[in-house]
């Protein structure tokens, strides 16, 4: 079996979020939560928990599509600031959100994590905006 | 005047953390807060905000020295979880938090930032850390 078929998506990431695609090393999702436009990247390798388990290159490779997800957010939605991160307290399978930020969204100057309750997209939002981001990010 | 001359470290940051010592892109420092082991990397270059304000060459280093800074923590203190982050909701100045996470500490599953109040160091144990912490940067 290889790495690739071995891992697979933990359920929690999976029932928060919309598929977008895959880029070369992650899986792209959309987070189901309309107070802002956030992805998460999940590398596609089995038993990652952080980052300095991923070897160099694939670290590279990591920093190179959170730099894809960040470009692709700004190009998309309006955006004030980008918020990256890999915490993990909760999920344990290594995944890097990037966030677009906008003054006077919902979790003010605090980070997004537990601010408020997410607000699912509607079905015509999450079409638009899913298919502007996998466009933006090559995925089209 | 090169770029180099004319980088300044946030107040803020500066303020509320101690230097120990620069990494070929970044300034590490120590948050001045014994909840945590916590480092943060500030790139030493002038008007960065988001991560995609560094060049290629950049951005691929900050990885290098993020990766760096997740080892010398793990190796210095008791540590069950990395948290990495790039937020700049109140300082924009480019800085990543590279933070050892304990089961059990303040924060419990949450995010650090505003969980609760700032825990200055004792001094001798702010020397002990900062010490084990530049020797494994290779900062010593």
């Amino acid at each position: 079996m290889t790495d690739a078929a071995a891992w697979t998506l933990d359920p929690r990431l999976e029932a928060d979020s919309i598929p977008l695609g895959d880029l070369p090393l992650s899986r792209v999702l959309l987070m189901n939560d309309a107070n802002y436009p956030w992805l998460i990247l999940v590398p596609r390798r089995p038993n990652l928990v952080e980052l300095i388990d991923l070897d160099d290159s694939g670290q590279a490779t990591l920093m190179i599509e959170i730099a894809r997800a960040a470009r692709a957010l700004k190009e998309t939605a309006a955006c004030d600031k980008l918020n990256v991160a890999s915490l993990g307290n909760t999920v344990r399978q290594l995944h890097v959100h990037v966030i677009a930020r906008r003054n006077g969204d919902p979790a003010g100057a605090a980070p997004v994590w537990g601010a408020v309750a997410a607000r699912p997209y509607p079905a015509a939002e999450r079409e638009r905006l899913g298919g502007a981001l996998r466009d933006a990010l090559g995925l089209g």
